[in-house]
């Protein structure tokens, strides 16, 4: 079953934002440039992936051109900027919109393949956390699920509002902007005042 | 492919069973509610999420409307109970429950799906251990497969009771009944003798 | 979809390597026989696991009636051996083997189901690598990815060559062993030069 796709530019851009937080933890455990990609990798495609794997899909970036280049062309930015760019939050704020974004696209898959409401929400909230969860598992650093701060409640908000725009028919276009907004803003209002 | 499926209660008593541990975890870790209920999702639907993806099949919880409920009102219970309650070994207890459960649930669905007996039970293994490796991982705990006691043998015990209870012809009902009560009483025996 | 296959002995092969660094690392962990076999299991059949899961296929083991054998019967090469056969640096070797058999493995087989050579390469890095992550991740370990060492490159290696084999329409016994030693060689040498 392969089923229906998302705009495959969607998935790539959630992966591009997602793999730059990966190649950043990398780059801050002083890993080098093939460990960075490898973790842009892991953590770009992670939570995509394992939606497409509780789907009973083909990972979306096997049949895509241009997921590894967009990796490569993320760890290249991490390499190559100075690490002071990175220092303050910016890494945590590229995380937020990773998980807004793959809370939104989670969700949305989810409905194109019939998946009902509720279920579809929950599948939106695994995919946006999969992705941070499994870099920080991986790097072996607390799980970012493990902060005392707003996190799975972002990720819910948007996958929320995505299926609630579906059920409310309202243009695709809007909803996915709408709901990866929200997300996003209560990530980020939870980022800056904390 | 789709397959066929086991009865969806049965997922569904041993979602509940291991969500619960999911959320008495994060409950112990203080975190929010939210977290707590991503927490008993994970747990919950882990080991059997596993189970579907080896399979090849889509995620059961998926296309039920029941899991997302049973999920959340798993974290209702150990949000609005007394801490004290859950102290004891009660936490270790559910799992062993959780633990023998989707021991009998992953080789049964692995038979159903024309799996031969020997990898049946090692995926009802895979799949009872999985939920609680998961919970562990994610929350940065030491794994629970990693302390000196029987924990793996009695997921073992549970499979190979009920894939010789396919085998062997007995209904369905009866094997699987007695496949988890051994594997239920033998992690039990651990706990309470150790 | 099931697709087309590898030959199993491949599989099985790249299987008993990993696996006996899954039961090795039990074993100096001082865990029990039946904690091993399932330490050897996860590490032998995680990364061609994953792999499947992320092709769309059913695991490769299910269908298989020689993996349970080969993962009990490497849990008993590593309980019967005196421990200090294992001390020095074996672990590492037999994970460089494993390593660079599943790069090579994980791509052939992504060539195999029609991805694309770039994709295909980046699967192989995953297939090779994640074994040996889930066995560190589970155990508690840090990672073997962490190390200041080259690991993933090797995998790439593995994985580049494989894919350039089947572009160059080279015999693929001959595009695999020489992928496969190439890796394992940069691998060794990253061992023993550190």
């Amino acid at each position: 079953m392969i089923g229906p796709a998302l705009p495959p530019f969607l998935d790539l851009a959630g992966t591009a934002i997602f793999a730059l937080t990966g190649a950043l933890l990398a780059a801050r455990l002083r890993q080098t440039f093939v460990t960075m990609a490898f973790f842009a990798l892991v953590t770009g495609v992670g939570g995509g992936s394992l939606r497409d794997m509780l789907l009973g899909a083909p990972a979306f970036w096997l049949h895509s051109p241009w997921v590894a280049a967009v990796i490569f062309a993320t760890a290249l930015v991490a390499w190559f900027t100075p690490r002071r760019w990175w220092d303050n939050e910016l890494l945590e704020w590229a995380d937020a919109m990773g998980l807004a974004a793959f809370a939104v696209l989670g969700a949305a898959k989810a409905l194109a393949f019939g998946v009902a409401p509720l279920p579809a929400a929950v599948l939106g909230i695994v995919t946006g956390c999969a992705g941070g969860v499994i870099r920080d598992v991986i790097a072996g650093e607390p799980s970012i699920l493990m902060r005392p701060e707003l996190y799975v409640t972002a990720a819910a908000l948007s996958a929320i509002l995505t299926v609630g725009g579906e059920v409310a028919g309202l243009p695709a276009v809007i909803a996915w902007s709408v709901a990866w907004a929200a997300g996003f803003a209560l990530r980020g209002t939870a980022i800056r005042w904390r």
